[in-house]
């Protein structure tokens, strides 16, 4: 159950096809791959979540800034070579997308991967079997 | 502070009563009872907030695919077995709802139950006060 | 990486300019100094994020009611007291900006202060150098 969620200020909204922005990264999880060569998040499971904030604050307010916030929650249970591998591609991917937006204005990209503490965890999908393994 | 956060595709947004929806889920977290029989969640403390992601990307990306994230946050101190519970009746809740959606589209469903770090936190309100035992 | 999201109810739009409480909660941590007098969050770092929720449901969903939740994620290696003190002042700024709206509806407002668990972190920015300490 990876999940990335993109949450950034709403001033951002200009400057980016936030739809192909997601595609981009839900393309650097699919590619990526552990220490044995096996893609490590299941196609049918990988979504990308992105949120403009409408509202919103950053640094001392005196300049038209804009920020980006990704954090990525993957499962237990990945060696700790394979997050910070995925770490990285995602934040290349994301630096890459927003090149000409460091070219023009302001803005700070935060990205943490996570593995949360999962107390519980359920699913229920019918997307999953359409990528099941032959 | 149960405190639960309904993540999903915008593309959604036509399929459901996302407010009827809500109540649907808090109304689950109101029933649920601990091993005590005693309401697992306070009233007043109880909310649901459902955001839809106006930018997304699922799986491959080749069809209109449909996500929900379900992610319960609930203070420390209650069992596993109270944790389970509350997941796989809120998990119940939301496949019934989304019984229909599931007949005609392609779409997945994960919850996550959290305790979270909580390295700090306060609350203030006037609703509590309208739910205390006499 | 100070991160503070405010996730709120959208009935709540009408009643608070949300961009001014962004600026304040961002002043109230750009102030929070450590037990050596130090600056505990980068100005260039520095940034709120507010979300109305569309959809909710709060409580037994009988009256209009209105929730807030401040969620600030703040790096590791602070100590306990600044987590603390912290955490009080951005209540203290939230109730102080929310005085009016507690005296005329029913709403709770909730903070809690966590670390995650942040298994891969990384950041770029152009931000951060216009505040560079000389």
């Amino acid at each position: 159950m990876p999940h990335l969620v993109v949450l950034y200020t709403g001033n951002l909204d200009r400057d980016l096809d936030m739809n192909g922005f997601c595609r981009t990264l839900a393309d650097t999880m699919l590619q990526a791959r552990d220490e044995q060569g096996e893609q490590v998040f299941p196609t049918g499971g990988t979504r990308v979540f992105a949120l403009p904030a409408p509202y919103f604050a950053v640094a001392d307010g005196k300049r038209d800034y804009a920020f980006m916030y990704l954090n990525l929650r993957m499962g237990r249970g990945r060696s700790e070579g394979v997050r910070k591998q995925v770490g990285e591609a995602l934040l290349a991917t994301a630096q890459q997308a927003l090149t000409p937006v460091f070219e023009r204005r302001l803005i700070g990209v935060t990205l943490q991967v996570d593995q949360g503490d999962e107390s519980f965890g359920a699913k229920h999908s019918n997307i999953h079997p359409l990528f099941a393994k032959g």
